[in-house]
């Protein structure tokens, strides 16, 4: 892999053509987003993955109005925690020691100095919660060109609306963003092909020697 | 390059050596942050990108006491803009213009339709901002891992200090997290070589066939 190249190759795909994504290219793209970094290592976000055609009609219908929604192989939708409770870092204590196996000092220390950060946080919790989500949705753009699989993150989407089909309230998650995974349509895919604009390095990066 | 492979190399890099990064490592890295997806293309952020020894000193005495904010070879800051103006449109469609050639209709039309989009996030510009930044963020961790450089994404600084000392408010701009890069200190680094703690996939994602 060339990271600019794949940076390069890919683009806002903005038609599918529907046809499946082999299973080990979808499994490797979701293994990078569980490999994401995350604020505190918390991981406060579920990714849903839906091929169901129906599903994806009835989101498209009262949810989403794109066009990849209904023609996308793979629907991701991430879905962020609503809130981070003691009840959540239980379990990611649990996790903790099941793989790495600190001491009960050092997890004791941890959590307090977890407390501290999320008190601070907990004015905004919900957008602090929706950040970590878009590091994930970074690298899974990448990892969805790494493997040439096209793809388009889409914010434009009503949340409350998608929240109630997928069920999402009653699991205390909320939906944040959503990134169909597919094959670009040749014919009317009109963004596949146009130069990609990006600002010049110099009115982007100030660097102070 | 390998993406699974560089995701399970990198890690919160916690102590760092003070060796300089080549300069070719570090203009792939921002190369890959410029060309960062964002929604509606706006890249509404700056990269500060600071070597000097004396302000990541004053950074760490001031605004951030992590040791990697003075250990590192060059600490980037990730700054938002604090609005997106009719200014910054213009700016959008004059590099669009430079660089696609879209017809004026089309630019009116997108125009109306971005305007349109950034009224509904009025009310939370800022939080929709500072989500842009953490698609780089994740990308710009890849990036990294991808040149065997270390780093560690920081959001426990204090951002009006930072300003302050960046003079970022009268640019319009905010700190939004600090990506410091550099080189393990193998001694010191708590971090390095301990296993990475991650959901299991089972509790990570929810798959609908």
């Amino acid at each position: 892999m060339n990271l600019l190249e794949d940076l390069n190759w890919r683009h806002a795909c903005k038609r599918m053509n529907g046809e499946k994504i082999p299973q080990e290219k979808v499994d490797r793209i979701l293994e990078a987003i569980r490999l994401t970094p995350t604020s505190l290592g918390l991981q406060a976000y579920k990714v849903i993955v839906i091929e169901n055609a129906n599903l994806k009609e009835e989101i498209y219908n009262k949810s989403c109005q794109q066009m990849p929604i209904k023609e996308c192989s793979h629907l991701l939708v991430f879905a962020s925690y609503t809130q981070f409770t003691e009840r959540d870092l239980d379990d990611y204590f649990a996790l903790l020691k099941a793989q790495r196996n600190p001491s009960d000092e050092w997890c004791e220390d941890y959590r307090k100095r977890i407390n501290y950060f999320l008190e601070k946080e907990y004015g905004h919790m919900e957008d602090w919660l929706a950040q970590q989500v878009h590091i994930a949705l970074g690298i899974a753009c990448v990892a969805a060109a790494n493997e040439r699989v096209d793809s388009v993150p889409i914010g434009g989407f009503d949340p409350k609306k998608l929240d109630e089909i997928l069920n999402l309230t009653e699991q205390s998650l909320t939906s944040v963003i959503l990134l169909p995974l597919g094959y670009k349509d040749e014919a009317n895919d009109w963004m596949n092909n146009l130069k990609k604009v990006r600002k010049d390095m110099k009115d982007f990066v100030n660097i102070i020697k």
